[in-house]
């Protein structure tokens, strides 16, 4: 039984495809070309761009984009391989921007302002907070944990079992490795702690830990753990002092830790970190702002 | 004059175009927005995707699904350059697997088993054999030959006139170039022997050849031949002695020959590597199992 | 009001959609499924493959070729972030092939002969000469100056504010970074000057020149500005020596400086570089030839 619930001020260009027990909100848009599959539900004011594929079982929430040709909810090996069809569930928070050509599997679940540049995959079992952006081309292998507010720059590879915690940045072509014995069966994950910037290039070998507002420098090969707080570089990696000793070549000034200099996308922009942290204390907003 | 002959238990959904001199078998199914060329022949019980463009003489073997959006005998330099129109056959074993947005030229030989990520690119005169396994975003330049049993991981880049024997496993982030000379016409593919392992994030320079059974390291630049069996690390790559050396940190056991300790996926999957390969010397199996 | 100017002799596949104040001039070709903004003006000759969105505000030259989804004139931040919608030019020269799967922004301005492989991205307001090749996977940031005959090849990224000059090439995997304090707001972009060649899986920190007619060797990360006519390899990238020292392993000539040895899509092919470099000097023809 088909019971779909469409609000009357969708848009709905000709040439969608809409499946069973399907909710569509107010003031969605939905271009030319693209297919919903069953149990979907597009939140009030979303817009979903030409030929965009939602399979089953997809939640988006209010205010989001889907850009052309994203495939959502796509399919597991259960199906790619053995043509058997079992529920998967995808949701996506509210306000997210998700760029063109990305594709999200199912059995995920992503929090609210998220974004994607164009051509990322993000494979099942990923639980992904609240204003986390990741940019194009960047491959999230599932089975992972990533935080709030992180940010990944374009071509980052997470590893199955990756755990990257809030406020963590990563720069293009970084990999998170697991497997300490290729080929192996036991896989052993990354985990990058809270506000650690790891520089373009780098790769991370199984099952390393990345310390607390550390720093990993552009093209290192991390072999060994990462103390918080503490520069590497070098293949292989080799602490080389405190981040505290950095100094901006132009200005003179202490960089790290980050947060005190740095509020573009945060939860403390325009009030500083320290401001932040005391109203936070003091409990009057949420670390999701 | 159109000679289509079309299996009366296919499925194929509404608005998909069909060439000339089609073959689709029993049990097949194409779903809406596809396109298929001429001389195209579709094997019986594979599952073809939203919107996969098929262009004129590709063959599918049975039981395979093409994943949405894939593009299959992919035009080469003379149409899209010149305009025109020449013959490229390709031909894709049974059992494959071609995940959603992965584009395979024509003049290619695929066998059987074959796996893609998505955003695979094959280019054309690739003679791959039979259960490769190529991951997501891998960049596969053609004028190649993979072995059977050939296992690469994400965003691998397979340089023209490269050489990958069987049983090999090629971690993400891997390059094979094949230009001593930058730039140059004169091109020196790398080979790879059987058994070998590349990690994550590794350059091999032009004209190398990886020795059977050995390991390059995560982060390596490779610019000497790696002799058989030995492991080699750093940017230049050093020899730092033999595979035999390794243990699992965990148990303790030796690790390499892989063969012995990992059997996923392989022909002597459930039975062991001597087993399997006593039967094999005793004519009980193909390699192709 | 719609002032579309179809050529008759245009070839228009059923299932494409078209918008307003529309040029389509003659000789051309759209297959099915491709949608065309407004404003949009497509010269002579040209073939769009199947499945292609231009969007509005778009100029492509004569005689080019747009391969299989393409997206041209990509949404910019303002309309997928904040759905406002704000004109964005994109100008693509005459003779350009731009393979499947690429996306290329509005704001953008594109010279002749303009190559790209597959699953291209480039970003807004980047400036690009002619007889320009970008290869699968790259990636342009926008904000960036790429001057003629360039060539890119499979899966380089360039940070916004990168300048790259006239001849330069830039092999897979590289990376030009911007951000000397990760992450910060003063982004410092690399500069790349005329004959310099970029070798395979090299990171260039923020601020580099890379001279006039050097050569970064394989895996390089260029921590310190690169001079003209020097060779640096490693991590980090150390000067060895004198591009002149380069022999080729096979017939003992001397390498660099390359423009002397190779020719193929060069505006001295088939006359040597010397020849050419006389008459351009007698005014006999353009650098853009």
């Amino acid at each position: 039984m088909n019971k779909n619930i469409i609000a009357k001020s969708a848009l709905i260009d000709e040439n969608v495809i809409i499946g069973k027990n399907v909710k569509i909100g107010e003031n969605t848009v939905i271009r030319a070309g693209s297919i919903i599959g069953d149990n979907v539900d597009i939140s009030d004011g979303t817009y979903i761009d030409f030929n965009v594929i939602i399979r089953d079982n997809v939640t988006i929430g209010i205010n989001s984009f889907i850009g052309a040709r994203a495939i959502l909810g796509e399919y597991l090996a259960d199906f790619t391989v053995k043509r058997e069809i079992a529920p998967h569930m995808l949701s996506i928070g509210d306000n997210s921007v998700i760029r063109s050509d990305t594709i999200i599997y199912g059995d995920s679940i992503i929090g609210d302002y998220f974004q994607t540049g164009h051509r990322v995959t993000i494979r099942e079992n990923s639980q992904i907070g609240s204003h986390v952006r990741i940019g194009t081309l960047s491959d999230i292998q599932g089975h992972c944990e990533i935080g709030n507010y992180v940010n990944m720059h374009s071509n980052v590879h997470i590893g199955h079992k990756s755990t990257i915690k809030d406020y963590v940045w990563i720069f293009p072509y970084v990999v998170l490795t697991n497997d300490p014995n290729p080929p192996s069966e036991n896989l052993f994950g990354v985990t990058v702690e809270e506000f650690a910037v790891i520089a373009t290039g780098t790769v991370i070998l199984p099952g390393m830990v990345i310390g607390k507002e550390s720093l990993v420098g552009a093209g290192a090969v991390v072999t060994r753990n990462v103390l918080p707080e503490r520069v590497v570089v070098g293949n292989p990696a080799k602490d080389i002092g405190s981040t505290d000793r950095i100094r901006d070549k132009e200005t003179g000034k202490q960089v790290y830790p980050w947060k005190y200099s740095f509020d573009r996308g945060m939860p403390w922009e325009g009030i500083g970190y320290e401001t932040w942290k005391e109203m936070d204390e003091e409990g009057k907003h949420s670390i999701l702002g």
